[in-house]
């Protein structure tokens, strides 16, 4: 038996599990102010400036996940059993994104490995978000009226193909470090592109914007 | 007086903490990488091996409790004195686990005492479960009118059953350690053969999947 | 202006802040399995022998408390400016007890100081919900309409009077340790006996169970 | 495409975030009880007497900023992409409260840099909040009808200015420490003058209270 209350459970066990897993990413740094108890701060502040920069930039993915998981239960007003283990795979992705956010922290994110599980995590959240999508696309019946039959893999396509770029670069180019995520800032630009491009090939295009 | 508001809470309430247990999980591993600075992260990451496996399992029995509870309580619609107790009892068993979580983390799982700690917790969950269900069986007046007088203890009861067959495995065998907890895959298969049985007895099965 | 959703953030914030401060009450357990890593499980679980009591016994009684909010807030539809800030004040005790909690944990439950830090808090969090159920009172216009004008303080007056007796017994009898706060099982009794007498004095009660 | 479920997540997981991140207060506390295993309670509780009063000072202004974007979002039944994002911001600035809170506690509250960093933080909070009603006022379609086109920025622009007051006076005379804070209780009387001669002003009011 599946209920409006089941789904809203869905969606709401799932903004709780996030909503702690970007709250935790500061703890690490509350730690360090426990620590160091004699140092000046203004030092000290400098010293945790990559911790900083790697907490905002976690933050900032973290949060870009839930627009995006909000982006698209926007569409959806039912869920089924394989709906649900997938989200389960997603939030263990989110949840485990502080880990590596916290060996970045500690040991800089010019090596390779530490840049390759953090940004392997994030890809991996975007491949489960692919496959939530997927399962969606596929069961018409869970989608809202207004938009049945008309969701599409093409955007969550683009967000976790850029993902799997930025992996590579890292990998490659493990100089670039964290820069490499700049690149996806391309990938709300390129979404817009095959929006439009299918809104061309189909000249009709029902209500679907975000 | 109790509104739907109250039930609401109930449901909330249990979701919260379940994603609050769920996602602590991951503090012990961040508090690793904390702590091994000079470390590299290659060798680091050999050495959580087991820390990154007993994360994985914790998520995946609480996520799989969840569930579980999710799909009760699709099918209650009111609560009583009873079964907010059960459930606060229930949350303290999923509170606690990550304290038998972090003891395997840090000692291994070839441990018997430990082992027989974390794989118990469990199996008190689980007969938390069969306490609930049963609350639920004996109050026709909780349960929604769809199925009404149809809900059963079978389902639960097989998975407390399974429960307790692996605490003994694990107190009997030990060096299998925590792999034993795959015999828990049978639950669900042995859950619809029951099923089947139980619908080619009553002839009529109302609509009960999921 | 008040609106429906405003009250359900209200009491879901509510809810929210009592998970997490529930939960995370395992966390110093967490942390002890972590620290030690040589020692025999068996003996570590004798050593944790009192922290597992503490910890039992503070997520009962924030458990307890959380009940009781419910309770109360069944019967309220509304909110005003003073009830916001009163249930913040509520839940600042509530997130303070995990603080004497570990304090307990660590030093045992036979210093008077930590214990009446303990209870204390614990009366300051009956004492905010006498105030809380005191505004709610004088207001009938928050009360749902079922039972406008039958509210009444006597239970909640009972519950912060057994809290304050036994936050004097813990101060002059510090030997009792925790276990004065038996003497609080006497508080739902004791609300039954009273709740018969204002029925035998007012002759009719509506359905006010619960 | 924008439902009612859509904006219930968004005011849920601030909630969600909210709740933690003002739960989370405690747990350096929790630490110096875990730490300090041997010294006498008296004691420790004296030497964590500047933390305590961070603890209580961090969890009002907190406490606040809720109660302020409560206020705000019962006049709002709807959001675009732009409020989802200033939100986020609005988050971030809540979560990252607890770092500066930990210095201050450390360190205590008559350095300038610590002092001007948390005072800072809240000032970054209190000028999203600005933009947030900004973004709102400019979008009747956001505002709920009983209000639309009476949304005014003076109160967030009061509270914003108040906050950068106690910035430059936290800076310009740091032996004032936190004492500063209290400069913010003029913010609600200046809200309430400014109220007053906007009133006179307009000659009429539409229900607007809080």
């Amino acid at each position: 038996m599946r209920t409006e209350r089941g789904f809203d459970r869905l969606v709401n066990f799932s903004d709780a599990v996030v909503a702690i897993a970007i709250t935790l990413l500061i703890l690490p740094l509350v730690e360090t102010a426990t620590e160091v108890s004699g140092k000046p701060i203004d030092e000290l502040l400098v010293e945790d400036g990559p911790r900083l920069l790697v907490f905002v930039i976690s933050f900032a993915v973290i949060g870009r996940f839930w627009l995006a998981h909000h982006g698209m239960f926007e569409k959806i007003v039912d869920y089924n059993r394989a709906t649900l283990w997938i989200n389960l795979l997603w939030l263990l992705t989110i949840v485990f994104l502080p880990f590596p956010t916290e060996l970045i922290a500690v040991s800089g994110h010019d090596d390779p490995t530490t840049t390759a599980l953090y940004v392997g995590t994030m890809a991996a959240t975007s491949l489960t978000a692919v496959w939530q999508q997927f399962e969606f696309v596929r069961h018409p019946e869970l989608q809202a009226e207004a938009v049945r039959g008309t969701l599409r893999m093409a955007p969550s396509l683009i967000m976790a193909g850029m993902m799997l770029v930025v992996l590579v670069l890292v990998v490659l180019f493990p100089s670039g470090g964290l820069f490499w995520l700049f690149v996806l800032l391309l990938s709300t630009p390129l979404q817009i592109i095959e929006k439009r491009m299918h809104a061309r090939r189909t000249a009709v295009v029902p209500g679907s914007e975000a």
